[in-house]
This record gives C-alpha cells, structure tokens and sequence, in this order.
C-alpha cells in the first residue's frame, strides 16, 4: 500500500489507488479521474456535501462524507448569526466604528421558535444549543419521525417560527425551496438562516423581502458565490453576509485528519466504514 | 395598601409606603428617599447590581434583586460576543459594508477554556450555554466549593484560559481585579470579556495589552460609562463594545414585572421572599 502524506508530489500510481480521499484541486474532471482507479473501493470527503461528486462515483465505490468532523464549526456559525442578528450586533459594530455610544432595545433568544430544515448533523447539533439558551427548536427533515416533522408540513410551521435555519444537503427537492411563497409565510420580521448551499434559496425573492425591511437575513452561501462586486445582496438591510466561512476555522484540517485516519484504520482492519452515502461498506 | 402600576402620576404617600420598587429616577438622593419612607419593609429592585443601593438601606429593611430575570439577556450576550470574536464577525461586517467577499480562517469554541469569574447567576447561566459548545467553562467565586475554584486560584488558572467572562458584582474586592498583573497572566490572543462593571478593570491596563494586539476583548460595561467621543477604547484594535446593552432586550420589563408581581404576593401572603441580599425576610 502507498501512503500519501500530503507532503512532497503526488504519486502517480492512480491504477492502484484503492482509497482516495479528494483535495480540493480534484474537484474538476472527477469522470477521468474514477476511470484511472479501476482498483478504487473507497472515495472518503473531508467536507459534507455530495452533490458535486455523487453522480461521478462509479458504482461498487463506497462514498464517504466528512458528517460530523464539521458540524460543531457550521452550528456555532448558526448561533453566532443568529444571536448577532437577534442582538443587534451589527449595528454596535458600525456605532463602535463611528466612535458613538448608541444603546438601543433588542431582541433576545430565549422562548423563540426556531425552525430547523434539516435535521442531520447540522441540525441536531443546532438544536442542542439552541435548547441550552431555552429557545424552542423544531427539526424538520425528509421523512418525519419521533420528535421530527416532515417537509409536508411547513405551511402551517412557517408561520410559527422566529428564526428559520436551513442544514438541508442540496438536492433536486431542495433547490429553490425557498421561494417567494415560502418567504411570505414566514412572519413579519422572522429571520431566515442559510448554511446550506445557496441555491436552496432563491436569491431575488429573497431580496425582495429584505428590501422592504419585512424579513432579516443571514447568508452563509449564496446564489452566486462569491457573491460579485457590486451585487445587491451587499447593501441589503437586515442581512448578515458571512463568505462561506461556517467550516473555515483553524482546527477544520485537524479534524478533518483525524476523520481520514480512522476511516483508513477501519478499512485495513476491514470494519465497517462510518458516514456511508454511497456503496456497499 | 395603594400599588402605583405606573400609570398617571405617582401617589405621594412615602409615609406609607411598605413596598418599593425603585425605578431608574429614584437612583439620586437615596438617604433622603429611604428616610421619607419610614414604614418600608421591602425594597426590591428590577435589576442584578446593589453597589449604588446597598449603603443606604436601613437596618430592617429587605433588599432583594432582580437575580434570574436579566440572567438569560446577559448570558446570551456573553455568548454573542465570545463568538462574534472567536469567529471574527466584525471583519466580516465590516466586509460587507465595504462589498467585499473576504473570506478567512477563524478560532471556534469547541474545546475552548472558559474561565467564569462570578459562578452566580449570570455566571452559571453562562457556562451552560458554554456546554452545549462542547467548550470547557471553569467557574470562580469568592469562595471554592464542589466544581468552584475561589478567586485566590485565579494565578494559576489564568495562564489556561482562552476566555475570561468577569460575571462578579462591584465591591471593593471586585474594584480593579483586572490589572496589568492579571491581563499579564492571560496567554497570547486570549479574550477577556466584561459584562460586570466598568471599575472590574483597568481601563489602561486593558487598553495597553490591545493597543499591543496581545489580548483581544469585549466590554458591555466600562469605565467611563458612557464611553465619551474620541476615547482610546474606540479605536483598540480587536475590541467589540456593546453600550451596557446585556440587559435592554424587549422582554425585559415584562419579566421584571412578572418578579415583583411574585414578590408582592409572597409579601402579602407572608411568604419568604426570593433573591434577598440583605434583612430579615
Ligand atoms: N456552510 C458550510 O460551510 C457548510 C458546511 C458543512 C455542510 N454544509 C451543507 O449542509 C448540508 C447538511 O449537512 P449535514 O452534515 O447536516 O447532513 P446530513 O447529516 O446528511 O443531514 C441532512 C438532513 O437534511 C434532510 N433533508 C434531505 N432532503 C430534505 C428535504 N428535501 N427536505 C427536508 N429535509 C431534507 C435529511 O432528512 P432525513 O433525515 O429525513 O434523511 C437530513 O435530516 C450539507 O449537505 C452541505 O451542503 C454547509
Ligand atoms: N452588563 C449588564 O447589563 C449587567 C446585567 C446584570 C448584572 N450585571 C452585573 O453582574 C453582576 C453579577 O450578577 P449575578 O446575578 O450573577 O450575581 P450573583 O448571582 O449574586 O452572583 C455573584 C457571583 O460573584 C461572586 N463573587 C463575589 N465577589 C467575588 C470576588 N471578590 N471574587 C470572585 N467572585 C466573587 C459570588 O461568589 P460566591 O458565590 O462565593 O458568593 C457569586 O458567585 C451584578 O452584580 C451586576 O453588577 C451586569
């Protein structure tokens, strides 16, 4: 077996490689580069999200994700706007800026509705600390199941909620979830969170809400992304806008590691592979 | 009995006044209030601090505070800051206004040590929410006891601490506890964040350690309060200044009320009041 440690080049020996775990330099081409691995079993993310690679796996290749390694990073994002918008953070920032002391009445998190769309690790790990500031989480996935509501129900859900996060992976059923009728049953002055990917939501319908001052706003991703210069998003009121930076933090490559070497681990010993989205492990 | 419920002007009977609830007017001349009300029984005031009370409440008179009402709002803003600063919310605000997408690698919380100096209300609410990060709070107060260090610990538990939350009330062990010696024992990068009182710390001597860029921190009380245009605090480098604005949430009032409406029935009925500070109830 050849080990590549991340230093020095690359080996060449494609033809053998049995476990692969993709850079972010093999995110192009992924076709040709299935086909020079026929000996491939195990496909291994250091990140979340399938939907730029899953169409290429060839079948019999197991494909792994990186649940879990960052969804303590992407939940304290979550918080981080959510509190920040609820507490008026955005405006102390600018006054401090300014050189002005500008007290002024905020919102607080306690007792509030917060919809989760997506109740995989994202989710989960959201709701558990929402529930240690008494906030009243609600998950919301595929399939409803005990303590989880099905997507079916968001008619009546929307109305009731303060704060809407969305941890969905996206998919066809996903894209553009977030559309002007879902928005306008969202209650006045509701905040909408996206930490999914930005095509969950769509963008212009999403501005017009912002623009009236009706709905706030906290976008991790976006549609496009990065979000150009000069694009209305920028100057939209009530909107937070983080450069999707929920994963980037300093410990990200430490855990992503640690992940990768277990799974390597498991495989040599022939145990069961963890995070399977695809195949036969 | 006469209750004034705040509304049209306030009854003049001090003389009879048994129960008092002073509002934020009431805060000058205090010897000479008390003295007006020689019947009082019960002083109980709708916010945590008692240092510009306690002194002039006559023997035999019950003070109590507003202890677990603004715990929650305090708490949370503590959280709010800890993140906007491990996560570097204000370099992304400030991106945004400028239109810029500029992305970079921040600190999380997951695994952070908290040092909590006041293990009370606000500082156990605090460590709580600190939990459900997976971060580690360790809480001081003045005197040790199970899973609380004392103060006298704080020379060798400084140098561990990537946070340090001061959650103690004013008093003159408390004036000043934060000087040059105390910031010299916090590592590199760490952040000392102050939602006490002003005169806790050294204004100058927190002000060196960020104009030097080796400590970062967040103040919602400082000294002087308000902080006056064209103070060196506004323009430290790594700094978040909130106006003294843990408390001004919008449901404030309602849950202060909610606490004297419980203390005026337990006083009518003769029960032991809550959150007594000083007298006999
Ligand atoms: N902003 C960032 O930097 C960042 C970082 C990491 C991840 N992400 C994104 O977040 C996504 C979720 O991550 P995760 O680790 O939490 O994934 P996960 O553990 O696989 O959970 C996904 C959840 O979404 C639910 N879901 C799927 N389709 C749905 C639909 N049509 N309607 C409602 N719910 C649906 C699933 O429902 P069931 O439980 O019923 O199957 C599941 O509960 C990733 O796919 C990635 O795109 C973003
Ligand atoms: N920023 C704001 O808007 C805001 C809002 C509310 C309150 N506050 C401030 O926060 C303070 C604390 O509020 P709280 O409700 O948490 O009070 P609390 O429940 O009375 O708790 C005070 C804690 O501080 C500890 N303490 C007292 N003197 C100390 C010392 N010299 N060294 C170390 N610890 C000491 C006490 O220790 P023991 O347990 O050993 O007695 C206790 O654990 C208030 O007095 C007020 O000044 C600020």
């Amino acid at each position: 077996m050849i080990v590549w440690n991340g230093e020095g080049d690359k080996p060449e020996r494609l033809a053998e490689t049995v476990f692969w775990v993709p850079q972010v330099e093999d995110s192009t081409n992924l076709a040709a580069k299935f086909q020079a691995m026929p000996k491939l079993e195990v496909t291994q993310l250091t990140s979340a999200g399938v939907e730029d690679i899953l169409e290429f796996v060839p079948n019999g290749v197991t494909l792994c994700t990186a649940r879990g390694v960052h969804g303590s990073a992407v939940a304290e994002l979550v918080m981080t706007v959510i509190l920040a918008t609820l507490r008026r953070l955005p405006h102390f920032v600018e006054a401090q800026r300014q050189g002005n002391w500008e007290p002024l009445e905020a919102d607080d998190l306690r007792d509030k509705r917060v919809l989760i769309i997506g109740a995989g690790d994202l989710g989960e790990q959201t709701a558990r600390r929402l529930r240690s500031f008494d906030a009243d989480p609600v998950l919301v996935a595929h399939t409803a199941r005990d303590g989880i509501h099905a997507t079916s129900e968001l008619p009546s859900l929307l109305p009731e909620a303060d704060v809407v996060v969305l941890t969905v992976p996206l998919t066809p059923d996903t894209t553009n979830l977030v559309d002007a009728e879902f928005l306008g049953r969202m209650p006045d002055g509701a905040v909408l969170v996206n930490v999914a990917r930005g095509k969950v939501v769509d963008t212009a319908a999403l501005l017009a809400e912002l623009t009236t001052g009706r709905l706030r706003a906290a976008l991790d991703v976006m549609e496009p992304e990065p979000l150009p210069a000069g694009h209305p998003l920028w100057k939209a009121p009530n909107l937070i806008i983080t450069p999707h930076a929920a994963g980037s933090i300093s410990q990200a490559g430490a855990r992503a590691f640690a992940l990768v070497n277990a799974q390597v681990r498991r495989y040599l010993a022939g145990e069961d592979l963890v995070n399977v989205v695809k195949g036969a492990y």
